[in-house]
């Protein structure tokens, strides 16, 4: 069963509800996205009363004393500005946190979820007064991290590098995963410096980042959403727009400091001496130039941070790559340029959900005992919670971010 | 007598000509930048038949040998698009270099400048069929090496930190200005890791600098010039643009991480959830917008470079800045926020000016003994070529960048 087949049946048919063992979110300026599990074959609702979810659980086979839930985590984003989307979406769920269905017991204490990214402070009153729900907020930076570590020490294939149009899976040795540098290209940019679980510290980060992509383009360009702008830039070309060496040296290549004449001088410097409106350049010739600028940038300010510490990989996560072809060759280019191949680039398929992965992976400090899957996958390296089976979803081309993960949760 | 009168003179009668010894040019892709010596009270030519430079050079008291020009040093600057006023300014003057009138003897050999910048690449054939001059080219980063070399040895006051709406000027004893970082931002950003005279290297640059400045705020505002636009983001508040880490905290700092509500988390990042078009914004808060978004940025890059390699001392050139008070806060702010008051940013006078500077001082090597400034400078150090009297021209305030330093030069 697609797990986007039983959102949409959740969404379209509120009393075939799906049940949710577990669910936290990251609200951040541009995006909401949640991380939620939900067990396969679970009908318990339908009739099979009083059958809770602990009960539900089936031994695992050769892993003594664990239960285990066969299921799926699942991925999904909302825009921040539609957060009531997000709410609704919620309501049409049936949270069992903790072993019982509490959203449908409106007398018992209330439910607490998981949060973090600035939007749960924001966004705190708002959850209470729709869904009586609490959000209990983790730190952005911490959870960033957890996230982060868990998709690289436990889901197959999770990182991958990315240049000249070439893809390669890269499986990492968990011990010689660390140290690392994370960079999280949301609205703004962090670079975290990352020595283990709960070792990392914020070494520095950018305000140009996926706000200014799309903010710019949205002054620059009629688009009307993120991923329009994104898809507009596959055609462009920053030519058109920018100031490159060969402009400024006549056809030439500045060859003694390596610069060749198609580099980029300056980024929109064309647009000082043309004497043109914005709405004379193809809008797909500034969206190119947008976001290569951008990336670049990132690419280079990533690089020398790196440098700084002595790291050898960079591992970019956060919304704004969305898997874009050409933003993750920039990165790399620019990471390889600087570094003169010291350094290596490298993507996270869950890019955009290291935030609400790691608030979702923070409950077993509270309580939700069911889940103490961080706890279980830090213990225990050999007897993995999360088993993976298949990722869903195709991995080129797929700019919607929400997917899922089958995966079977050893209970505690 | 106040050389930009001279060259109001020259420019108003072609046949009140100013007497130029030497003159060299720096052609960017936004700037034309002209630094030239002018003799006071140069009266040779107007009947004083046969009496050339070289025998009126005056033989200077105490410094044994050295014959001297007094006069001044000029600086002056065109758009690069409008070139055709630069050569109609060249036109006027009389060429006095290698002690005759080369200019008035068309049947002698061409007169040989000395250029720099990719302008003098690209239009090379123009000054030759406008003014049968050749442009004698020298390499653009030994020219702004050697200009910003010069400048800090000999110009009193050329330095100074600007913080806080705070100048002070700083005397750099010589044997302690290196190793410094040259940040020269033009169109496009170099930085230049800088050892001593003719010791240096291109340690990186950006291309988010001058031209992005313009070329973005040319496209989102309806400024005609660049100073405009500079003038512009004075009023500015880059609150109703950009996006703030209170606007994702729900007011609050990020104190964890050491941002405050006011930091931006997202330049321009506003700009995606407001429902507004470019025209709904006011264009002084998008140009301040933009001018902190690049200055940060600058800064920040400067800053990891200087760290790389050790380095105490920033000095910020080109004419991006224009002695501008918020680009320097800017660029000082960044610097010590990201280096944690380890590394200084500072700035010169004659920031536009030195690959211009560098290129008028490369003389030496090809021949104009009269003007062996840069190895009287370097040999006799107690026997400064330049002795300046005074600066003209207000420091504050001062954009146009054309100005002139009182001088004496000894000639070998």
């Amino acid at each position: 069963m697609d797990p986007r087949e039983i959102q949409t049946e959740a969404n379209s048919d509120p009393n075939q509800s799906t049940h949710v063992y577990h669910l936290a979110l990251d609200i951040g300026g541009s995006l909401a996205k949640l991380v939620y599990f939900t067990k396969d074959d679970d009908h318990f609702v339908d009739g099979e009363e009083g059958k809770s979810p602990r009960k539900a659980l089936e031994k695992s086979k050769g892993r003594r004393n664990y239960p285990v839930l066969h299921g799926r985590l699942n991925f999904k984003k909302f825009e921040t500005s539609k957060i009531n989307d997000c709410i609704e979406f919620i309501k049409t769920m049936k949270l069992c946190l903790g072993g019982s269905q509490q959203q449908e017991n409106p007398g018992s204490q209330p439910i607490a979820l998981k949060a973090t990214g600035g939007g749960a402070y924001v966004y705190t009153d708002l959850f209470k007064d729709r869904l009586g729900i609490i959000l209990d907020k983790e730190d952005e930076m911490d959870c960033l991290v957890a996230g982060a570590n868990f998709l690289l020490e436990v889901v197959p294939q999770e990182a991958f590098t990315y240049m000249g149009d070439q893809k390669q899976f890269v499986q990492i040795d968990q011990n010689e995963l660390y140290p690392y540098l994370l960079v999280n290209i949301g609205s703004g940019v962090s670079m975290i410096k990352v020595e283990g679980d709960g070792k990392f510290e914020r070494v520095s980060g950018t305000s140009i980042g996926g706000g200014t992509f799309w903010g710019l383009g949205k002054l620059l360009t009629k688009c009307k959403s993120f991923d329009e702008l994104l898809e507009l830039s596959y055609r462009g070309n920053n030519r058109a727009v920018d100031m490159l060496v060969g402009d400024i040296y006549g056809g030439m290549d500045y060859s003694k400091i390596g610069l060749s004449s198609t580099a980029i001088a300056s980024s929109f410097g064309r647009a000082m001496s043309d004497n043109k409106d914005c709405k004379d350049y193809k809008p797909e010739d500034i969206a190119r130039s947008l976001l290569r600028m951008i990336s670049n940038n990132i690419g280079q300010i990533s690089y020398l941070n790196a440098l700084r510490f002595g790291l050898k990989r960079i591992f970019f996560g956060g919304f704004f790559i969305r898997r874009h072809p050409f933003t993750m060759d920039t990165l790399s280019v620019a990471v390889n340029f600087w570094s003169k191949g010291e350094a290596k680039a490298m993507f996270l398929r869950h890019e955009g959900f290291l935030g609400a992965m790691g608030a979702f992976m923070s409950s077993d400090k509270h309580g939700l005992k069911e889940l103490l899957v961080n706890q279980v996958v830090q213990r225990t390296p050999n007897k993995l919670s999360f088993a993976l089976d298949k990722i869903h979803g195709p991995l080129d081309g797929e700019l919607n971010g929400d997917e899922s993960i089958e995966c079977s949760v050893y209970a505690a």
